[in-house]
């Protein structure tokens, strides 16, 4: 890939430009907003202006509603012998190229997972899309030569690409991503209600689930507008849990009965549905791998001795998992806990055994196990 | 004050225990498990047993629907001549100690604001609390004595004492904690169902915006039961807002027609009204305070030189809020506008005149602007 063609100098827009200007590719920047695109070359995102000759591809990163138009106005210009775009819904893109555009099969749609809590051109970064994925969502119609471009930016941007269908597509990120905005933005709704000092009560739980509610509401409302079927399906299947949680509170508020027993399973069960839905998320370490490893030290029951060890570890980021206190061999002192990857273990293991203590490396967890622990 | 005893050593009772020690106080420990002090114990937070004569402060650290029980038994015993807790529910333990507690006027509910996602007493750390607010809530029966205690041992601590009444309390965290927990829930148990490979999908925003679901579902199910009246009452407005939602999106999902208009009113709506309760939450910054001050940046348009200017203040923690292509005296260029706090400012136009631009320093911002950014 030689040149490309970014419509759109937003973000992520930028972004691509940064990430792909920075890797030789000469990169032409338009937005309806001119002075967007001059900013987007000051940043040394490329040249603001058209190319005069059809660039290998153009990235459409503009919101949803709009990539249709964009793309068959950009084809019917010629900009570009294939085409991307960037958008968080990949279906309605979809079926407008498919019906409006000039040449369905030099599309290909496409949606990198990264983003900024700000947004426009000057929070733009050239690692925006590093070690993240990239979503493509190729239709019967897409040429190999596009898919195979496409390809190409996710590479130069650094970015994982995961292929889908475009329905599939906007069924996930309905459940990742658009109701759970659609959810912080009910629960923020709520902080303006409620008695006087309700929000020196706010703790990093609160900013942390409230978080995404801050974007745009316009932009937004564009994109879950986009995904609105499948949006709809999920918040109905939420409406329904939540139909079942509030009589269950309504019985827990009520002194004695079985109505309160049935309420607090109603409540719990609840509770472990999202627990193990949880350990869905990749990366989110909720319990032990099967790979792991657990080391088992004995620490004398003195004073200071079981904070030495907690000490001696911490560099490793490595937190103890229990301590209990063993009967036997070592009566008078604790059994330690850590479970760890296994290149942890051996690091744990050894500055351990290094500082004179007693150490036992288990074999590997047998099963990952539940992501609870005991009150 | 000398002497403390803590009783219950998981993280919230170890962590006090370890605070206080290290400011001298000689801190007696206890726990339903005898490990569990030992543990703590072993930790330098004190001392595992209990005291030989009344100490000054007993802090009680079991989960909400203990709270009563365990100081009528530890009154019944002359523990300490003053007793808190450190339950994340006021009302309920505050009824329990006006109906069974011997001494109801030894009594202060407490509830301090921190936590972590471990628990246990080895999760606990000395500084848990350092600058976080730690709510008190005495009833018309507290004496001054006791209310000072638990003022002593908030400062001690180095937390920021909050006074509201137990109902006041419970009404909020319903609304800053319970309900965003049980939300997050929700959501997380969507996760185990939809398409294959949803979870590819997953960003920042949906693990943030689920991570407290991910708490022991024992002793939250104890929890959100101890405040099932407030909780109640919250869900059930929420409940409203999302049956007025699910038919929003029905209508976004079918083309055409005067309902889709009202439809996309009815969820930029909800996400404006989501934004504007964000901005209730302190600390959380969007949109400006009104003692910022602006400060614009004129740069010249030549290839870097905007990128220049970033990187220039991007050590101060600053980022740009927009560049404008200015008409006029600067037609060439672009204005930079940053938004800072006063003390910020000061070093913001240092750096920038030292390195030759051309800086105007606004007066502060009139008022704060809402949480928007355009598209």
């Amino acid at each position: 890939m030689r040149t490309m063609a970014v419509i759109g100098t937003g973000l992520i827009g930028t972004s691509v430009a940064l990430a792909v200007s920075g890797r030789g590719v000469t990169v032409f920047l338009s937005d309806r907003d001119p002075a967007a695109a001059r900013t987007a070359a000051a940043l040394g995102a490329g040249i603001a202006g058209a190319p005069t000759e059809p660039v290998d591809l153009a990235v459409i990163a503009v919101p949803p509603s709009q990539v249709g138009a964009v793309l068959a106005e950009a084809q019917g210009r010629r900009l570009a012998d294939s085409y991307t775009d960037v958008a968080s819904v990949k279906a309605e893109p979809e079926r407008a190229a498919l019906s409006r555009a000039p040449d369905p099969h030099r599309y290909v749609g496409g949606h990198p997972l990264a983003g900024r809590e700000r947004s426009g051109p000057l929070a733009a970064r050239a690692d925006l899309f590093k070690g993240r994925n990239w979503v493509l969502t190729p239709s019967p119609l897409t040429s190999d030569e596009t898919f195979d471009r496409a390809l190409e930016l996710v590479a130069l941007c650094d970015a994982v690409p995961v292929v889908m269908r475009s329905q599939d597509h906007d069924a996930a990120v309905a459940v990742t991503s658009h109701v759970p905005h659609l959810m912080a933005s009910l629960m923020a709704a709520r902080l303006r209600e409620g008695p006087p000092d309700l929000t020196r009560l706010a703790g990093q739980g609160l900013r942390d689930a409230t978080r995404i509610a801050g974007g745009d509401s316009g932009l937004w409302g564009d994109i879950l507008q986009a995904n609105a079927p499948a949006i709809a399906g999920v918040l109905k299947d939420l409406h329904m849990d939540l139909s079942r949680l509030v009589p269950a509170l309504d019985a827990l508020a009520r002194p004695g009965g079985q109505e309160r027993d049935h309420g607090m399973r109603t409540l719990v069960d609840l509770l472990d549905r999202g627990i193990s839905g949880l350990a869905e998320i990749p990366g989110a370490r909720h319990g032990a791998s099967p790979e792991d490893i657990r080391v088992r030290v004995a620490v004398p029951d003195r004073p200071g001795e079981l904070a030495r060890v907690l000490a001696a570890v911490a560099d490793l980021g490595v937190a103890a998992e229990d301590a209990t206190v063993q009967v036997g061999a070592e009566a008078s002192g604790f059994a330690v806990r850590f479970t760890v990857p296994p290149r942890t273990a051996d690091r744990l293991v050894a500055v351990l055994v290094a500082a004179g203590w007693d150490v036992v490396r288990d074999a590997a967890v047998a099963a990952a196990r539940p992501g609870r622990r005991p009150a």
